[in-house]
């Protein structure tokens, strides 16, 4: 039985490790406290520091195959623990692409992946002598999470929001829809795609506030996004399992945003809609197993339950509102700390049309904005 | 938050604790070692005995709501616990009627529910001197469990079989299909009922070999059912999840054969191919939120992998050749030993016709009878 090690254990670890008691393995996850949310699923919790060098090295040793639920490991550790003929999945090599936006924006524009026109910068001082038209946006090239590290700079008066370090500036979308898709790749580099979901974020957050799967498109904006989606996935050389964000413009054009090496939020419907869920396909890569079937089983609506002083959600009649709505999911976290914008769990209404998950979602809506 | 408890750390209890990472609840689970398969995926695991007055009194004194996966558990210390204002659900009552089969026929006498025709017996000899007509059923009244304990007596030269105990003497149903149908009942007495199930069974092991769901029954069949089990489960005065096993004989008339007060083989089909699984179904009832959807998503087979001589699980392209089929879905329950005869996982096939899943299940058959 091969032992499967994680590199953090947040609520992503948690899901996958849901779905790891369905198969022959051992699993073991990196975290800084037995307290995390993956703790509760997995065989072992080894206390440690992702971003450590000897942690992640010494956690590495130990297991057959590693993967990791956050970008924002020690990719030193992992190379050494590759050259050393551990297998990991993805390859450290992804993450040298992808952990840095500045890295990421040079290899689509080197792999000839449409992405938002860009300018690299140094640090402030780079960006504001050499200024793009306005509006424009301003990523930080390292450290963004979650919506964190990213500025709309509308014009002059709002330059002072510009952080310190080296920055992304890029053209801003003129947006039609944002959707994203996500690929998987076995370690045979046999591909499957699920169905592309459309995302409607919350502007004040930056977070998803909810998306719809599948997204209906014209057939060949489908076909043009599923070529892209392969060819940026092929330029990875690496198994593993990719959400790749994209931007479709009014003018039809269409943008990579960015890639998360891991399973992502805007896969979270997949564990009740599609017939193999994304948890469930990372595991038949990891255990070199065949890849699953990701098509959609019904529409579905995910949602994100986040922290806020409005909504509480120690009040146990909340949870008995939501679950009153027929084909409705409710995934908890179980995080301890329940500070505001924080992801806390996540809700998935399936349905048949998209007219019944939007009204389903319409009454979630009045039920966590009630008064609790 | 709850602390939920769980007698018995088995495969029940495990599939049982992955439903419960979606809710927020804190898991406790009584057994023997923290080798069981439910370890991995509960919070906690407390060593001890199910069966000791001591071990489940003291466990179930930190718990809110207790709950079992397996029947043979010490009914005193819960209805002690039960008396001190703890939430047993089941209610104890329900184990006092279910655990010995001869109570539980005389129940379903008294209830008018029906079943097969039977004779009580004190002892062997008690049943010797009154034998019923060839060929009938003997069950121990206690100790019964997977298909042991049960024993066919076609002439005298069998009697030889028949153990010491406590006896039920039952007529051999002219058996045209064995079904099970799962019936939820909240704490506040509201009830769902899963669609039944066929169950095809191994005349070897007296396990079940595989089952379809739903099952396709003509209408006043299946009203029939649905009006017995609901009666059953109305007459237990209890909340809890019940698998109810039924046999239709060949002239129609239908006998319950048992009950179980708990998570069940016959339903492990839920996970994938219903709305609402049973195990989230008991996790709605045991921390009352409102009932989910029970209705079948698609057709499924459900097959359980058994220990045996002739199959080799250590050999890893045994999974891998599972799962190339497409919409198989397996769930390995982690188990130490894998002795001939015992349950090791089983295998859910998703499909639109009963065709479909035959046919896939053929190809499993083949895949697992290979030599490896």
């Amino acid at each position: 039985m091969q032992t499967i090690g994680i590199l953090g254990g947040g609520q992503l670890g948690r899901m996958l490790l849901q779905a790891a008691a369905n198969y022959p393995c051992y699993t073991k996850v990196l975290e800084k406290s037995t307290d995390c949310p993956s703790a509760q699923v997995a065989h072992e919790v080894v206390i440690g520091d992702f971003n450590e060098y000897d942690h992640v090295y010494n956690f590495g040793k130990t297991c057959d195959v590693i993967t990791w639920e956050i970008e924002h490991v020690n990719v030193d550790a992992l190379l050494t623990l590759e050259n050393e003929g551990k297998t990991i999945i993805p390859k450290p090599s992804v993450l040298q692409i992808i952990k840095n936006k500045a890295r990421q924006k040079e290899f689509y524009a080197e792999q000839q992946i449409p992405t938002a026109p860009f300018t690299i910068h140094p640090n402030k001082e780079h960006l504001l002598a050499n200024l793009p038209n306005y509006p424009f946006i301003v990523k930080t090239a390292t450290g963004g999470y979650d919506g964190k590290g990213v500025f709309k700079i509308e014009d002059e008066t709002e330059l002072y929001q510009i952080p310190e370090g080296e920055l992304v500036a890029e053209t801003l979308a003129d947006l039609d829809k944002e959707i994203a898709i996500i690929v998987a790749i076995n370690q045979h580099k046999q591909v499957v795609q699920f169905p592309p979901v459309e995302m409607v974020f919350n502007p004040q957050l930056n977070l998803v506030d909810y998306l719809i799967s599948p997204i209906d498109l014209p057939e060949q904006q489908l076909w043009r996004i599923e070529a892209i989606a392969q060819k940026l996935v092929q330029s990875l050389k690496s198994p593993g399992l990719f959400a790749i964000e994209l931007f479709i413009n009014k003018d039809g054009n269409i943008w990579v945003n960015e890639t998360a090496p891991r399973v992502h939020n805007s896969g979270h419907h997949t564990i009740e809609a599609n017939y193999c869920s994304q948890f469930d396909m990372l595991w038949r890569i990891l255990l070199n197993l065949p890849l699953g079937n990701p098509a959609a089983r019904s529409l579905a609506l995910m949602r994100n339950l986040v922290g806020s002083e409005h909504i509480h959600f120690n009040d146990p009649t909340i949870f008995e509102n939501i679950l009153k709505q027929e084909n409705v999911y409710l995934h908890w976290y179980g995080k301890k700390e329940t500070k505001p914008g924080r992801k806390l769990g996540h809700i998935t209404i399936l349905g048949n049309t998209k007219q019944d998950v939007l009204y389903t979602n319409n009454r979630l809506s009045e039920i966590l904005h009630e008064k609790h």
